[in-house]
């Protein structure tokens, strides 16, 4: 058995974890109803019906693109780790956990945007994203502290980095969270605008990591 | 780390983009209504029923075949392209978004292809198509400028050939989504049409690219 | 680009055949329906209305066993092919478009056994099977006429016994579909011996010529 | 064709196996009902309806953590195994029959926990664990007895543990099922803590085992 046992061990979490993302983003859209032709009633426009139900397509937005800056960050901290041992296992699972469930916390929000339980609503949905930033800062501070699960050739200016992402990324979300009780669209507003910032604050440092790598096998060679 | 690591970045894009094309597909049939027993009434006959219901597998062939001929050309554009870049995965992204969203505009122009709001459940699902049309050029248009994040040794008559498809695409499709306005049967017909021309344009192209490359090689060799 | 690239053509095909078979076979689940607890009514037995709805789960192990036949075969057939062409990717795209389809079929079967509508039902399941049944054939035809797409050196036992597999396949396939109009348990059952016979016969030579393979090399080193 | 064929033949059967495990994973959400507005009532609480549905949640997160660890203990057999035959394949597709099946049990339980059917909702859900379990001895059985499908050169200790763990598993499942006639609450709580064990049990070794496999290699060279 070669030594590439070791890097696949990753690789396969990763994999599992990408079919997760893949399916839990796709899913979303099953939380959008379908005006039924019965339900619009003799003078009812189906072009009404569709905008009134607005809240879907903001939930849906919203949790498309926070699944999808997850998984650009997952990668990005993949693209460091080589080994994984047990609780990471474990932190991982916690997050894919929360993944799975946005489906849940998405239709809700949109079936109560608009009616009195619209607060709790937005709280459950807010909650979520908190608890998935938790577990996600768990995954990168058990991984990172001490270098224990990292490649041994590691920028460190890239893991202080993506420490302080996940020191203020749960705070953000604990403030969306509590501004769900005063105004749910702000709050909603505030998880789409962190979700953009994630997103694309995971994908050029990554860019830039493998242009230096490029650079330090050129130099090598 | 091997200079591979580079080519890796966009075999992950790739390899969740299929993951999704392949989740979107295959949630197309749950649009499908399975007619209940007790709607039936005494006299009333499921093979009626199954018959009535025939703007369903309309809807569901002509996404199915879209979301196919997308899959296609993804690859094929996929194959030119060696680097990423920010913009590029957003591109990319809002391509996705659309492609994850089309299971309710099918089922929504099922369920209204012979009601009142046929128009309107028409004009949602070609400009659902008009609007991954646009991503889709984006995405290319993106990449290909000044051969931005394409291999070297590309093809050029095949990059003119992608560039002018993804011009034209779109403005075909907001003739699907025109119709609409006039007649929901014709504007579908177009979508799929569409869809199958596309689909077997980004095919056969690859191939023959993929045979000069052999060429290439044996003469390198 | 080395001539590896080839080879991913048909890859990157089975790939995406294989998740769209995972997520079909994953997705029949959701065709068996939860009794609601206010539908017992106050003296109804969970448990007599989890029995009573036994169609459901031999619908849901028909279809499941028959998609993982067709996996399994799907396999075979693509260890023989080595290049791909433009009617192998539609002939490839109808058979995928039956297998995600199956999920409605599955529920229809169900919701309709112990109903009037019974032979209506099965012949819309049996039917869906001949199709896919058909496909397949298409698809092996298409690429093993004259050895069009196989690799150089195939055995040519294992190429006559899949074309006859295929021959007779989708004929039983039209047994069934026939026989659903005399009765319904018949024909299910059938289609669930088929696939159990064809996942069966796809399995075990695969291996076989594995070991031959293996034999060959050996002799050549 | 090189040797490295044959390996591929466990692969696709693990890659297709993950795409199941992943997707049942993700659909067990769908199980969880969004509480319509119109149902609440005027002076309903969204709040109050949705901690009433706390069996929900419960079922959701025992069904997630069981299909996860399900997922470890596979990936840890797989890990030995280097061969696949026909009855393999067979245990393997029982083992997904079930997982498939299991947002099934984990929607019924839910809606039943606090119905009066709880004990049989109960009993079909540990029962659907009981059966998994054997499908998962079985096809451990099958291919470790006299070493006929793993690779040469495994670490017996480990083997003899894991044989170990699938003596018991059953049984404790079993344990499970009969107690669900007393109490739904131990028993899902016991079928909870199972599958926390199990995840437990089936990693760390993997990691154990890696890591001997490096000192072998390393020792080797």
């Amino acid at each position: 058995m070669p030594p590439t046992f070791e890097r696949n061990e990753t690789v396969r979490i990763e994999a599992f974890s990408d079919g997760v993302f893949a399916i839990a983003i796709t899913l979303l859209v099953l939380g959008i109803q379908v005006p039924k032709a019965h339900d619009l009633g003799v003078g009812g426009s189906l072009g009404t019906a569709l905008l009134r139900q607005w809240p879907h397509y903001l939930a849906f937005v919203t949790s498309f693109v926070t699944i999808f800056a997850q998984w650009v960050n997952h990668h990005r901290i993949f693209s460091f780790i080589q080994r994984t041992d047990h609780p990471f296992l474990y932190w991982n699972g916690a997050l894919l956990l929360f993944v799975t469930f946005m489906p849940f916390p998405t239709a809700l929000l949109a079936e109560h945007f608009l009616q009195p339980g619209a607060r709790i609503a937005g709280g459950v949905f807010a909650g979520t994203y908190v608890a998935s930033a938790l577990a996600f800062k768990g995954l990168w501070q058990h991984a990172s502290a001490k270098g224990r699960l990292l490649a041994p050739n590691v920028d460190g200016r890239e893991i202080v980095q993506i420490t302080r992402q996940h020191r203020y990324g749960p705070l953000f979300y604990l403030a969306a969270f509590a501004l769900s009780f005063a105004s749910v669209t702000v709050s909603v507003g505030l998880c789409l605008g962190l979700a953009v910032f994630f997103g694309f604050k995971g994908w050029p440092t990554l860019r830039a990591r493998k242009k230096s790598t490029r650079a330090d096998v050129a130099g090598t060679g």
